[in-house]
């Protein structure tokens, strides 16, 4: 029997909160519809927002009348209580509490009575939730931020105390050009950063007030939102009810926004799994973010670069489904919206964890920079070769075509390129002198590339100035 | 704190089996990759397959001398006692415990003592877990065939019960022509018909046993793989161990035909909350699928449809996760693969509990066949008229235009076309005579469609007829 | 034939520009290989962009000594030569044209020589193409605003002018409240004008130069990357040459937006496919938005609508492709990422046109105020009701289940909720009082819902003169 | 300017066949909105099934009387006339030909005159293009079919021709175990050979008439289906037609496969630009499937086989965006079903495409199998050592620790682990004797892998054999 069966085959309706024009007060709900119709399993995890936002409901609606200062205090003692509760792990679920708003309503009543039956007024489970979200996510994006910021962080730091090591640059997995080990780990520090601001982007977006606007067509009791909005922490108030209730973009934006982050992860942790495999050897991921082998006693496998790589399909599964899920739907709220939940909140933890892991396998792994410039190989240095040329005043195309000339003959000679005499390099071209020689360098060939981001050492050390001034800089608010 | 911050807070680690050649004997793994790791927490669901499965794997290297007679009965005895455990839900799952596979051998230990190391002897997990996930998925699949097939049951019996109700049929949810409720009702039940055969073709290639692959090059004990699949019940063995250790084909092409059923009771729940709407009101969703609202007192809302609705698109995205993960694997098993199964667990509960509340909402809901015949109007006998004119001998091409325009004659008069006078038909075409008068009968226009698969009333009784004669016949073995 | 079996049989590969290493000169490639690894299909639509970037180029290696100010000149006049053959359509593409940048420098060549082939000089087609693409896609995004801001435009044209017109507001597709029509209208300016901020974010991620970061390494001839982004109009240059060269952010960015702005207008066609069905019958789409039916004469069908929902599945399946392909590539190039151009051009397209087509859709439909009205029914007042008591003192709570009860009795009644008496009325609580007459008025209800985005007539007006200040504002540069 | 703004500026509506009953006969579309709706440029490539079934409709039409003999007769030569000018690519297609269905009835008319007028007779293009495109899948299928087989017939060739050849196998991107090249090889066998019988079951869902189902409710005229559907070599017809105009579940089952082939191929690519990079070398993938870099003279990239891994984005691409327009459809022929036939058609050709070259690809590398077997080292081994001690008494468990503690052993005395003397093996258990050098052999290590798919000389042959006797085995019919 599954998790879920079990769930069901317990389950006994009771009398809901919308119940009055039904029959049986609602209580002879499907068993399976009804465990498919709560959400209370996972939106527990916004007890607190959900705390949060209708003490501040309750302050608005007595400041318009709705309730008394006196019911207003009690309301505010009551859901102190309430919270007190989820605090300390002891609130307790009934069979009859659909969704976290109910529950807390439910509780609240049972610590203050009546009252709590006016804190509802003007409100809507609709602009609740929406509201709850914004306030989880918020919260949330900000603890994820620092994670980010934490990981390019770890990048500065390896990317300047490694300056000096240098590794093949691949272009289609082959080998293309010499350059610095910490051209490479910077070239993940600079998209990273880029993520961190469109999350701030997002995170605006999703910091605007949704609670005010009903059902449907917004708030019948004069409430003022914009002074809610303050007292919320909120940057401002959605400007329509009818968008505001069924809007979930913020939730697709930030699940889109996760499924890039991790398409780029899944680039960095396959490099990384390259760079770790016997073939290369580049790289040795720490022993506490690999594991073994059940059968093969030799094994140490990267296992945490294959979860942080997996985990790009689980991330963007959320986000398909979620834009599916949306698709087709008429204007404002519908029941379908109630899949945002689940989506959202794995698709939270698995970036808050997989950021983490990623920072932490990056912090931890050690290089062999002599397995890197072992990897060296001179017909890496074909395009100085030809840069030789055009520096001797051979057209770019030609010098290009003659020294692919060159590699040809290196391998029909079974030579390495740099092993090819001058006079042989004459066979080839006329403009090849003595001085061909200090082509055959490594540091030299990456100190060419000397302009805004290239892989000289002076360029990568500007990258790791610019990136060091950006982490001190404060968030947005 | 999140569930998943608790659980990491939790955690301390300890020994592995895999630990060996670890300095710390895999002790030391950082704790949020620990937990991202280990994967007890959702594959104990297979804890009955994975012991099904060890007790045939004893047997069969008993039967080539690995182990002795002897010690195979204590390890059957051993699994006996672990199994009783689960079934008992008295298994204590321990820190260490990373995976299903590991805290039943690890319990097995406790009881039979050294005997039980020798159970895995020429197995790896890599084979395991995709035994255990192949039996597993055979059971639920042969279940939620038993669920699809009821769904098509409910179809027969409302489409043979209410063949006589007629309704307006829409294409571009526009009214097009008159049709039988139960020729909608069935329009439905085809599909799923055909759903549940590719379930059979599915099913079929699931039940194919991996177990004898080893970690990727077979297994070295000479095992009878095909006594053992008998054994198992298995269909036959996979063909190569490279291949099956790293396939999950099974499981993408599950959600994958999973996302296609969904996306046809996407288009049913759609109809059917139009039908259910008061613009439409063709018919009631029982209460026990329904709710109502926290804000307003009059609603009642088919919440059961918006679930499977929306559901789409949750099926959907594991379906597209797991092909994102898939992609660009190398071959055989990587870590990667380990997010199997949540997104197959999750899609099969999904799928058990929406086709079910499918047959429930359909066996319940009721028709109200008056506002269905209301909602016919003349002008959706347009074509009928152009048929009369087809039958005097005029074009199909021509009588479409002609009917056409006494549409438009009908639409400027502004009253109903079958209201036209035959003298106001006669300005258009000389064809149209008194007789004209036999089209405006909306069961006579149905009773047209009488090929194979028509409208018309015996066309579906044929139609409930067949599905009758195939809902005895036995699924496939 | 397919075209592209066509392509095939024609095709007769020519000598290639990196041919130097190969023996055949790359002519050698296999014919289906070929056809499928040439880009300029596709990419000849980058062709002004690929001659502006080269034209910049030019000068900035000029500037550095590469090429004489003589060459520059020639290679700028030749460059303008390419330009105008395109221009006027008479630019013939050859079989060894591969790609856009190899079609114009071999055109270049046959303008003027030799010295065309010193223009690669330290440029890759790795940077050039990025380089080109991000010119191409900052300008028709600046365009696509520009429709954006269009729909936006009509939106607040139409809720200003039909700002009196009632209708029922859905939720669950069931009434729930009543609110103009207008609301409907601005419940998506206010996304659409969402959709614009969020365009401005990505515009200025793709408004940086990632020209002179070379294949992987940089720019090796000391080019001065920031005056050569400030001559292409750039906001900046990118800040590593091994990301510049392999991110393609900006391109899954866009399409992301795009799903996301699709999948909104998917639910606005919904939304008003539901209203001009013949059930609802709200509004009227404009015959030069409808189609007919080859069979059905009396069929006029909103095909606009329904080809805008239908293409959110195409924009989706881009950005789902493009972000499936970017899926553990390895860092830097790949030609993997070839596949960017044509789900980015398509993508584009169909965006520009949908965006319009809505703009057209909405400007020219006609709303039936009457039939709008005539929706309206007293159950929709239920919540006002509920309110009615509430500002007597009951707890909403309550409120809302004596409101319910009321619907419940009147359903019962089979009457109107507005016709039941005060007696009747006090039966199921004795606070109601003659006054109650007072609910049943649509207007007066919808007047109540003042406060920031609610469906009051002040309200909405005030939304219409926000946005009318909006799209008086400038765009960003 | 782009092309479809090209297209748009130059059309100018004309007279529509479903025009009678608007005002402008449908002239008066909107210029984008007509290039959006028209399908012609795309459809075009199905001439040859409407003509097909156009000319058996007029058969079956004539059969019932609804044509005379000598009528049908004048249809049948003047759809070859039609028929003959797409072949010789003279079919001129005029502005008002909004698709394939309308483009050949103009021009049977041109031809026949009125007479064509009546072939139209009681079908509706909505059945009439499902019929067009299953007659068009069937035939592609069938096709592709042929290259899928290809494949399996290079993997069994090169698997019997190389099968001494050694390699490592790999698990988590790390050495493993000792595995046979052709194992590697025959590991995409099956799955393909798996991957034709899915096609196959698929070939039979397409392969069903929906001819005759109208536009929603069947055929009016009592038009023999089953015979119909014999003429143009069904297998059978659709049971029920507001299901069949609707269904487009062939559409997207075919591409699913699709995705779940190429994800696949994504694996096999990924395999082989691993091998082929220098750092494993071993394989070279032949120049015709490789090309160079307009930079690096040295380079040579298998650009084949990353179009393949990338291109498995673009087929998944189409199949999420087909799934995401299905999604949330009323019932029957909606016009977003449009969107069916390009990523229908792309996906077909770009499937056809990679096969053949995906065979070329493997047909024309060449093996390096001196740089395989230089790549195996004796820590490969390990498990081998286990299963020494297995053979002595040894728990498997016991076996796999001290196994592991050799390896520790040999690392930590920078040894390989072959190179540990008995000596030092005693240290870490006494079951260690002289005999355990046989364990140092890499052909005898695969020799173990006997059991049915294990990597073993016998067990890969007896692979070969069963592939050899499929191969050989008919298709379907």
């Amino acid at each position: 029997m599954s998790d879920m069966d079990a769930e069901n085959s317990e389950r006994e309706g009771g009398a809901k909160l919308w119940g009055g024009r039904f029959t049986s007060g609602g209580a002879g709900t499907n068993a399976l519809m009804e465990s498919f119709n709560a959400s209370i399993r996972f939106d527990r995890r916004m007890w607190r927002e959900d705390i949060q936002g209708s003490k501040a409901y309750a302050t608005a609606i007595s400041k318009v009348g709705v309730i008394t200062p006196d019911e207003c205090e009690q309301i505010q003692a009551g859901l102190d209580r309430v919270a007190a509760d989820w605090e300390q792990d002891r609130f307790d679920i009934l069979q009859s509490d659909e969704d976290i708003h109910t529950a807390n309503e439910r509780k609240l009543r049972e610590y203050i009575g009546q009252v709590a039956l006016k804190l509802h007024t003007g409100r809507s489970r609709n602009d609740q939730v929406s509201t709850d979200m914004r306030l989880w996510v918020r919260q949330r994006v900000a603890e994820l931020r620092g994670y980010l910021v934490e990981f390019i962080g770890v990048c500065r730091k390896r990317a300047e105390e490694e300056i000096d090591v240098l590794m093949p640059g691949y272009t289609h997995l082959q080998r293309a050009q010499v350059v610095r080990w910490s051209h490479w780990v910077l070239s993940f520090a600079w998209p990273m950063k880029r993520y961190v601001e469109q999350l701030d982007e997002i995170a605006a977006r999703v910091n605007v007030m949704s609670l005010g606007s009903g059902a449907i067509a917004g708030n019948a009791f004069g409430v003022d939102r914009e002074a809610l909005a303050e007292d919320l922490g909120f940057n401002g108030v959605t400007e329509n009810s009818m968008d505001a209730t069924g809007d979930r973009d913020f939730v697709a934006e930030f699940l889109m926004w996760s499924s890039l982050v991790m398409a780029r992860l899944s680039k960095w942790a396959e490099d990384l799994l390259l760079f770790s495999s016997k073939e290369f050897n580049f790289v040795a991921i720490a022993d506490q973010y690999s594991t073994g082998s059940s059968l093969m006693p030799q094994k140490k496998n990267a296992d945490s670069l294959e979860l942080i790589r997996g985990k790009a399909g689980r991330v963007f599964g959320h986000s398909c489904g979620f834009l599916m899920t949306l698709k087709g739907l008429p204007s404002t709220y519908c029941k379908d919206l109630q899949e945002d939940k689940e989506m959202l909140f794995d698709g939270m933890d698995t970036m808050h964890a997989i950021v983490q892991i990623a920072s932490g396998v990056l912090a931890t792994l050690t290089v062999d920079s002599e397995k890197m410039s072992s990897a060296l190989s001179p017909d890496m240095l074909a395009t100085d070769l030809a840069y030789y040329l055009v520096r001797k005043g051979v057209p770019f195309r030609d010098a290009h075509s003659l020294s692919g000339s060159a590699v040809a003959l290196a391998e029909k000679s079974a030579i390495a390129l740099s092993s090819l005499t001058v006079e042989q390099l004459k066979t080839i071209s006329e403009v090849f002198e003595d001085d061909v020689r200090s082509v055959w360098n490594y540091t030299s060939s990456t100190e060419q590339y000397s302009s805004t981001g290239g892989t000289s050492r002076r360029a990568v050390q500007e990258q790791v100035d610019k990136l060091a001034a950006w982490l001190t800089s404060p968030a947005p608010r």
